[in-house]
């Protein structure tokens, strides 16, 4: 059975110690398990009080992030690869710091929206490089979730299938795929098939709406995830994810396009998409269970 | 907003007082507004202690059946005709002592598997006699909802449109439609436009999955059935309903075929089915309200 | 790729040599590659002639039934069971006869609404009976192909999941399922999972309306069910059914409860179908193609 | 009932004699009844020529564009608002020369991932200005007709409640909204919803999938579509459009992201494209007749 997350930008774009300490609490409040934070600067923020915080409260916790431009590990430039791995070598770092296990978000290039079609060449240097930083991420007990972006966020993984290939190219056993629901809605054939064909090489679910408000309310056939999360018998971590003009991150708001407010009180957003994702991850499985009951004559 | 019952079938057929209390009880600690009872003898059920007991619950009250073969009032045998007022007229005055305004179910012609097709004379002796019933109904404040079921429980009223035609037919200002979502995914060509188009003539709506178990767990599309509900306005009750071997009346477990043990647990059940549509009926209204907003620029 | 075919009721309930003519060239001209018989009595019928005709037309054919009450497999009384063996007999032998290889419809009990739930008893009886007829049946080079209805019409096999139970019992290899989505739709909690768990034992394929209409025009969500029929290779039969007044066979319309007109023309109503279930299939399979398709760099 | 058109760059991105005259060749054969050009330059294309070819094969056209960054009608620029103006009189001026009466596209604002959230002003800019061109084009019979686009293509026009306020805004009689199922997939909370309120003011339809390829291989919900067009009595152009890197144009395909070869061959694509919109389309009608059907007895 999976467990439900939520990203703390649902709480705040800010990493004040207060502004920490109040997402850390309304994630606990309203029965989260996990809380996913963007690359937080270990120099901004005290990693030690965050991991002592984390385990007071019984939270798990996961680290996202996008490569910007000039950390971009499948450009032509050797030095921006070099800071590319820089980033995520702290990443991975803060990862092992607060206690969790999983890097998430776009690894392998950079985000935003592209000016040019990817090169094999960019492809190749990408997956060189990122599999030498799964290497050490090993060591460190973290894996890499490769998140499957849309079109205007990457011109690199936006398919669960490119997603895979480009796993088996790097041939590392700590590289699985981040899938997002709002990003397959516009990438997928097929959102269900696609969670059917990765299955054995998923690590990290984000659930969010069609226009990236609350679940339900827009395009995605959210029972067909549910069901294919219990076909693969996924009982790790499904993450909440909602951006609203609300709350702005100054990067990600621009490059994630916000424009709308399409909710101003996070706690009932989180509320109810708390019990979306319980109400929706039980009901398949009841259903599951239902298709495959024989009905025998007493 | 609308409101959510339950029918007492979900706890017990019998209609002993523990039965029926311990129906009344598990209808308002879950949440329930309104508790649906199968037409209950007053020979046998003492009304002025039940019509108190739902006072001091504050629960209301609707009361459902369908009508006899001996009491089918399309008939052309005028002992059957007469034989079927007199059930209806009893129900009337049911209703009115429990202090409801409710009268649903199969009330235009016989429920059950029928062997001929219906004829027109048979509809024209329904209408005049439904018609003198509803009079009378009126008087005591109650209103007649036929409900709409599939070809295999009745040859007449298969359809919201059929439904309408022979309210119109009544004259009547007291009859409605009663929608059940079981027998609307099997005879309606689109649920959610037999809803907008019947917007004005539904008196009471039931909520049953397409196998008649757990909601969600079946083929019915809630979430276009709920839009609907939010798109006329709905604001009167859904009342859940569900069948399983685990609670058999004799006569109703025949004509509705109840065959399976979809579920064993009424309390898990019933607690699903209130969170079920609570959280589908909130859902479809920001949606609703999220689709008209303009979100013009600060 | 699967092949399409009709039921002969769409063009005619009658077995003169005219109809059965008039059937045979309108299934071929509409481009259907099978057609489905209810059982034809060979008294009453020319099988060498019709058997002639389909091989002339290039068509491949189907026989369905449903056993009647007097011819009850799970029946407790010997002589019912008995005469159930001998039309099962009959059929497999117009089968054969004709030059088909698949015999259809509801063949492990009576069909039509009953009035008891099945036994234990009723269930060894049927499976040991039909065991045996399956023994000769694979003599003859012919299937069974189970339906599975819904609830109304059968108290035995209402789920994929109780026929491959019923399946497993005979230990026979020549019985299969035969699925048909108007009944699916009212009895499995998901039609899609159903047909996939199913795979390996399903023998014939029905593709009908929720109302048993036009498709497309109903409750139905027939992009699941093709794409489950591409997930599982499908590339055998699936067979059209539609009822209407139009066309009524006194039995089967009766048992079927068809109370509405919902076409009148036929040749309209079949090349509408075929052109649906086509573009489905062709769409379906796309789909799955593109799913799974890395998209690499070049 | 709705006329089907086709993008031309199905067909191709170029602009010579040759590559026109094989597009509007194409268009016609496959029995498509309208060919939507991008913007063509007078000075590189012979509109004379292309004028009488269209009439010739009997076929309508449209023009869509995208607002360049530097003919941004929301500027605060003037000079650029004025390049804007110049721009947009310009497409007004080669819709009435090629005979034909819609311009579409991104008309009030400029095309492409925005890097800033729009302000008060530069709506009111837009209004304003947009206001004067839909004169001048009600003089020339055009009509102005805002696409709705997801948020990585403008910061403007993301809904079309949005769209509605705006078009309220210039309080013009000739312009009107132009949905696009790619983009309303995205952005729209309930996209049939979202048709039906916009009912008297769509003045053009793109049927795009969720991935800009075969429709029906992707995530949208067309049957709800179609309903909803249905609905609401369009009997006006629905255009189908689709990008794959098989046919390049260097700006838009920029604009849209287009990494993926979601295709190769364009006349089985478009074939297929024509015959799902035809299906979907018939279907949908006969389903709103069906719903409204009484199926009184005889």
């Amino acid at each position: 059975m999976s467990k439900i997350g939520v990203h703390s930008f649902v709480w705040s774009a800010g990493s004040s110690r207060a502004e920490l300490e109040k997402a850390l609490e309304s994630t606990h409040k309203l029965g989260f398990k996990l809380i996913e934070f963007s690359y937080l600067d270990p120099a901004q923020v005290d990693v030690g009080w965050l991991s002592g915080r984390l385990r007071d409260l019984g939270l798990d916790v996961a680290i996202s992030m996008g490569l910007p431009p000039e950390g971009d590990i499948s450009s032509d430039d050797g030095a921006v690869v070099a800071k590319g791995v820089d980033i995520l070598d702290k990443a991975v770092a803060l990862v092992r710091d607060l206690g969790g296990s999983k890097l998430a978000g776009i690894l392998s290039s950079s985000h935003g929206k592209q000016e040019r079609t990817l090169t094999r060449k960019g492809w190749d240097t990408s997956v060189a490089t990122l599999s030498k930083v799964a290497d050490r991420a090993r060591a460190a007990g973290v894996t890499l979730n490769l998140e499957i972006v849309n079109r205007f966020e990457s011109n690199m993984l936006n398919t669960a299938a490119q997603g895979m290939a480009y796993i088996r190219d790097t041939g590392a056993s700590n590289i699985f795929l981040h899938l997002d629901t709002f990003h397959m809605n516009i990438e997928e054939a097929d959102v269900g098939l696609a969670i059917r064909h990765a299955a054995d090489r998923i690590g990290y679910v984000h659930i969010g709406e069609s226009h990236r408000g609350y679940l339900g309310t827009g395009t995605i056939d959210f029972s067909a995830i549910f069901d294919a999360l219990v076909a693969i018998g996924w009982d790790d971590y499904v993450t909440f994810e909602s951006f609203s003009t609300t709350i702005v991150d100054k990067d990600l708001s621009l490059k994630t396009a916000i424009w709308r407010n399409l909710w101003t009180d996070n706690v009932a957003l989180a509320g109810h998409a708390h019990r979306f994702i319980e109400l929706g991850l039980q009901t398949a499985r009841r259903k599951a269970e239902l298709v495959a009951m024989p009905h025998l004559p007493a």
